[in-house]
């Protein structure tokens, strides 16, 4: 579990990298699936696993939306501060919370979820990888090659 | 990692019901991403999850390309005849073998290669995920909703 939560930061830091190589107008252009845009989608990707990680652990959530952070620099900086509580808590757990409650309240709706921390956390890694495939078709509709999904030979493992 | 694996094939059949209710030239029709189509794409994560599993128990690979398949029909009877080997093996696996060595040898150059059974598991399940994100977004081109991708509320987890 924790190998793929570290392929996905490998992978999120390639295309951070990938981003600095395509003009700014081409990852803020609105695009018409998933949640509609390159740059929308790594800020998505950073604010979700982060919001999970916020209700596992009683933390406050972001309270920011995308057009707080419509630039590169910007959801750059946001991943990076705050990776350092999501992989200290990713790190750290072990399998035996597995089946620890997680409850959740929608403010929006007022209903309350229950979950367990491991489906949570197989939750924001198959999240994550699955809208990393969709910035795969976006890059070569920009005619560019993308980042590499393949998780053997990245050096994960020794 | 096997609720991952179960997250995929449950995706994976969703994905070839919503297959049935779109017309087959545009499941066969070429596309400039990923390994170039819908149903393409189907078959490549069959065929890719079946050769690993062959790699790792030295069963005989698969000898077919995607012209031998290129039907959903084809593609849903290959998924629903190689699963029983690849859940009986997946489901029975153990973190004990984590580290188990796997060498595979490339006929096209000649060269071997060295993974660990964990690591191409965890290869798999990544690899599936992320050909799915790319299908997500040629459903928005045809107009179609695509199948979710949420892996919490798909009663995986009791």
């Amino acid at each position: 579990m924790k190998t793929l939560f570290q392929y996905n930061w490998q992978v999120r830091d390639d295309w951070f990298s990938w981003c600095e190589t395509v003009p700014e107008g081409d990852l803020l252009k609105s695009r018409g699936a998933g949640v509609g845009g390159i740059l929308k989608t790594l800020f998505h990707i950073v604010a979700v696993e982060y919001s999970w990680i916020c209700d596992i652990t009683g933390r406050p959530d972001l309270d920011d939306d995308f057009e707080a952070h419509a630039s590169l620099e910007r959801v750059v900086s946001l991943s990076r501060t705050l990776h350092p509580v999501v992989g200290d808590f990713v790190l750290n757990w072990t399998d035996s919370r597995h089946q620890e409650k997680v409850t959740v309240y929608h403010p929006r709706t007022g209903q309350q979820e229950t979950f367990r921390e491991g489906e949570i956390l197989d939750h924001i890694i198959a999240h994550e990888i699955h809208h990393i495939g969709q910035l795969s078709v976006w890059a070569r509709e920009l005619g560019r090659e993308p980042v590499t999904a393949n998780l053997i030979r990245r050096g994960i493992y020794n």
